[in-house]
């Protein structure tokens, strides 16, 4: 089959690659279309000492499931931590913690750039007929979003600031909004925070300041840079939310964190289901995130376009962009 | 002026009632619309012992406001409970409790019903253009949903089912759905249960059960019956939120709550800048909801409709009704 092939800091187009062979308890997906997140760009840049195949946002369908064949010809998307499902911390209900855990297209498992892809069933969602295929790849980045909501809780009467505007900032923000809370998105590219002011999500520009202080700040930069910015907006006793993943170190001052008792709250995946919902109820909107399409064979393109400063969500469409020859 | 005023278990229009005088610290009020509460339907039951004039969910204009005449000329709606601000629980931050507090239309204070009310300033909240007046009576209702987002925290990933298709249930079902969480709403009108299907939430008629448990029920019904079926859908260590204020008494089996570890919730009066942040994006869906409208000459015939079994909003419109003669 064909698949991007991530090594040594470079990425090829693969046409000779093995397609995988589901062990038990999995099943085999044909990619329809995956989505190129930071975290990919961050592979590149050596992030986790990743080699293999990257991708971890898609669509797809389900050509083989031998434990379940119900699953066959359904469309799916699916939770990317492969768990052991039987050491303690998966027995403590935390599966996305598994220590023995493979991460589609990140850790230790091939990932969704190329014509297939193998998860175990039980990481597997169906996608409601209401659902695109364009709006079901951003099911993974907007559960990274639900994350936020699902580990503490945001009031109503909260204010709170997300700062960046890149994909998951969007993502977040308007998650955030459907509390009802004080909101205010704090971003570089006016372009993109118009995506939300469109809403009626207050937004304002990094200069615009002083922004005065918040409850919750979410720090979705991106970047280490977003970290003292994000850290300065939070009240004393207030909860900074970290959900960047970068490769490369943070200094910062902690001594400032004890002083004023924040709390810090790393955020990373989160759950598929109620994602699936509120894309399906249309209480938050994707497809304005997408700037542009790739085919597989152009990978290599839409990495570099996605890596392009300002850039939103690029796509790469794996289905239909397959020869006789290439299938091999 | 004109009010409709309670007594015994009535409710009658005077027109010769006294134009209330603003104390210091709160603002003359012209009302323009008003909406008939359960609560209200409750008063006449004998809830509270009140006498007076009821009403708690309005939009009106200021006409008076000597403290901050900025206030004159704005329209607001305004939170129901007048708090001294002295005590040690108002100094907590717990206004909506001070002992010493009376409540719009509901306990020693004067109500909506009436082409005037009073209120502290601190309790206005000015609508913003693009909240209408229909829309701006449901912001304390709105707000009281939002308590229960406010008071604890409703994970996406929770399975909550709310007990009640009346006009409050509606807008908790409306605010629960905005988290994502795994929603059910059962009722006993399949009219009222389709305004909630129509945005994609699921619903139930009661008797269609069995419907499992849930990690958060919300007891929305109105009336003392409601208690057992929502308590039987709590999940053992679960939460049920108590919405519904009566007259009367409830018996109930407080041993099973003991030994299931439920925590029951009360849950009254919520916030009302988030409630006018949902109408304003859009969030939330209030029209629907209002079945008629009346003139205040009507008021004792709004009541009646209101208390009709099945009847959702009723609202009762006050500015332009009024004559010259009236107006004395």
């Amino acid at each position: 089959m064909r698949a991007l092939y991530l090594e040594g800091g470079q990425i090829h187009l693969r046409t000779d690659y093995p397609t995988p062979e589901p062990p038990p308890g999995e099943a085999l997906v044909r990619v329809l279309k995956a989505g190129i997140c930071n975290t990919d760009l961050e592979l590149l840049r050596g992030y986790l000492d990743f080699r293999g195949v990257p991708g971890h946002e898609f669509v797809g369908r389900v050509v083989r499931c031998d434990d379940d064949p119900a699953w066959v010809g359904r469309r799916v998307v699916g939770e990317i931590n492969a768990a052991c499902g039987t050491c303690e911390t998966c027995r403590a209900g935390r599966p996305t913690h598994c220590p023995n855990r493979t991460t589609l297209g990140i850790a230790g498992r091939d990932g969704a750039f190329a014509d297939y892809l193998t998860l175990p069933t039980v990481n597997l969602h169906a996608v409601p007929d209401e659902v695109s295929d364009d709006e079901a790849v951003f099911v993974e980045p907007l559960a990274a979003a639900l994350e936020i909501t699902d580990q503490a809780h945001i009031r109503p009467t909260d204010r709170v600031i997300v700062v960046g505007d890149g994909k998951l900032g969007l993502l977040c923000a308007q998650v955030l909004a459907l509390t009802g809370c004080d909101l205010l998105v704090i971003g570089r590219h006016r372009e993109k925070l118009d995506l939300l002011a469109r809403r009626g999500i207050p937004v304002a520009l990094e200069g615009e300041g002083p922004f005065g202080q918040a409850d919750v700040v979410v720090e979705a930069t991106g970047h280490p840079g977003g970290f003292q910015t994000a850290r300065k907006l939070v009240r004393p006793r207030g909860r900074l939310v970290l959900k960047s993943t970068y490769h490369g170190l943070l200094e910062t001052n902690m001594t400032m964190v004890v002083v004023d008792e924040v709390t810090l709250q790393g955020s990373r995946c989160g759950p598929f289901a109620p994602a699936l919902r509120l894309l399906r109820q249309r209480l938050v909107e994707v497809a304005p995130l997408i700037q542009a399409r790739y085919p597989l064979t152009e990978g290599r393109v839409a990495f570099e376009r996605a890596a392009t400063k300002g850039t939103l969500k690029v796509l790469i469409e794996v289905e239909g962009t397959e020869t006789e020859e290439e299938r091999g």
